[in-house]
């Protein structure tokens, strides 16, 4: 059984942290909820659906006196965030987050950190088409993989609790490192993404020349689905990832470059 | 309102022959439909769900008195069959097919046809997951597009009846040049296809360095779904569309060449 919190505090109370949130009060995981948000008609909206309990705009306000803060903000916010935040942690506080990439992240957040705060980084793999606490859903985690990926100075006991908590929010946990789990997710989420924004991008070029979309079938669509995400959100996590994400392009450039010989060559035994 | 035929001959009853057949029986368009094919148990398929009303495995037979004869093979199977059939088609005939790559199929038939046959080349574009005629549907072509593609010998008078019989099976007509039509869905289907094998083929191999697909989200699902069309068909159409989906593929390489760029820069503002 998971334990329970004091004061939680949701920084960024958008669809995952807003879902994380309704989800603790239902299961009585915590006693309050702070959401700590730039847009008040959007905290108004989480504390209209339950999932948070008060709100505010101050960061050093919603940490103050918080036994667990959950940072759900894009993963290029998170490091100013966590300045503004330094000197107002409760002493023993548990840290976490939701950031889709996790190396980079660690290594900036760490120093900054109050002494005595238990950084506990973690990583939902759950959809998010939509934004905004008004989406939120308890159950969006179900059945979905959680990657926890503890820093240097994780406590064990901070990560068992991290780990309890998002079995009780219904998800299925494993513990990596995080290179790996920046090489895999470059692999399994941001390459598919990257290759379907350039082949839609590819193809509005394309049909500037010759209008072509009109007759576009099944396989296009597919792909322009893919490249609706927000551009915001994929612009950080190619820049936060770089790296890894260039590694698993080559690959597939490797991939593509053989195919591509392949059709020159008209080498069927070798296509199919 | 579409012309009746008397005795249309589909060589090939799939999915795509046999819905053309099924539709064109419940509409009164076909008099008799004489079904060809190999595999007798599929040719007893479409007889039994009204498609067909006789089958052969012999092309000379099938088309031995055919007013209307559609080719609904693979398209590198189309000229064999056109070659075994020289001698036999009944003058006057039309004769169409459903191949989803024009230009060069045209250039190799044109030569092999007997003297009167009426060739128009035509493509609908519908979906084709399943394969068999016991999948026919007869408003698979509902909405959907159907490009016709005339050759150099068409008459206009055929392809006003092609026109008028893929408006009554409920597509909407275009038509255009071979070449454009190649171009066109070089584009649209080809290149998103080609896309797809190439992601999938690449993180099937990172995935044997590092177990890594049970974490995969649902960008790469949609990908393998692209993927996992008729492997058979996709070599037959990258073979036969080889020049314009090669140049699609270069348009593509470019973009992705730029998208590298931006995240090698650490350029935001061009990746947004």
């Amino acid at each position: 059984m998971a334990d329970k919190f004091q004061r939680v505090c949701v920084i960024g109370v958008g669809l995952i942290g807003g879902s994380i949130a309704i989800k603790m009060r239902r299961l009585g995981l915590a006693e309050e909820i702070v959401g700590v948000g730039r847009r008040v008609g959007n905290l108004k909206d989480a504390l209209k659906i339950g999932a948070i309990t008060e709100y505010t705009q101050q960061v050093s306000k919603g940490i103050a006196g918080a036994d667990l803060v959950i940072l759900a903000v894009p993963v290029r916010a998170m490091p100013g965030l966590i300045e503004s935040a330094a000197g107002y942690f409760q002493p023993g506080a548990i840290l976490t987050d939701v950031g889709s990439v996790k190396a980079g992240l660690i290594k900036t957040i760490e120093p900054l950190l109050d002494p005595g705060v238990d950084f506990i980084p973690a990583h939902p793999i759950a959809g998010r088409e939509k934004s905004g606490a008004k989406y939120s859903d308890p159950e969006i985690f179900q059945g979905k993989w959680t990657v926890i990926t503890p820093a240097k100075s994780s406590s064990k006991k901070g990560i068992g609790r991290i780990k309890k908590l998002w079995l009780a929010l219904g998800a299925k946990v494993e513990l990596m490192d995080p290179r790996t789990h920046d090489r895999i997710l470059a692999s399994v989420s941001h390459l598919p993404h990257l290759v379907a924004y350039g082949l839609v991008g590819s193809l509005l070029a394309m049909d500037r020349k010759t209008p072509l979309l009109r007759l576009s079938a099944g396989g296009f669509r597919d792909f322009t689905r893919i490249a609706e995400s927000s551009p915001e959100m994929w612009t950080d996590i190619f820049l936060e990832n770089r790296k890894e994400i260039l590694g698993a392009l080559s690959e597939y450039e490797g991939e593509l470059g053989k195919i591509k010989k392949w059709i020159q060559n008209g080498d069927s035994e070798k296509l199919l």
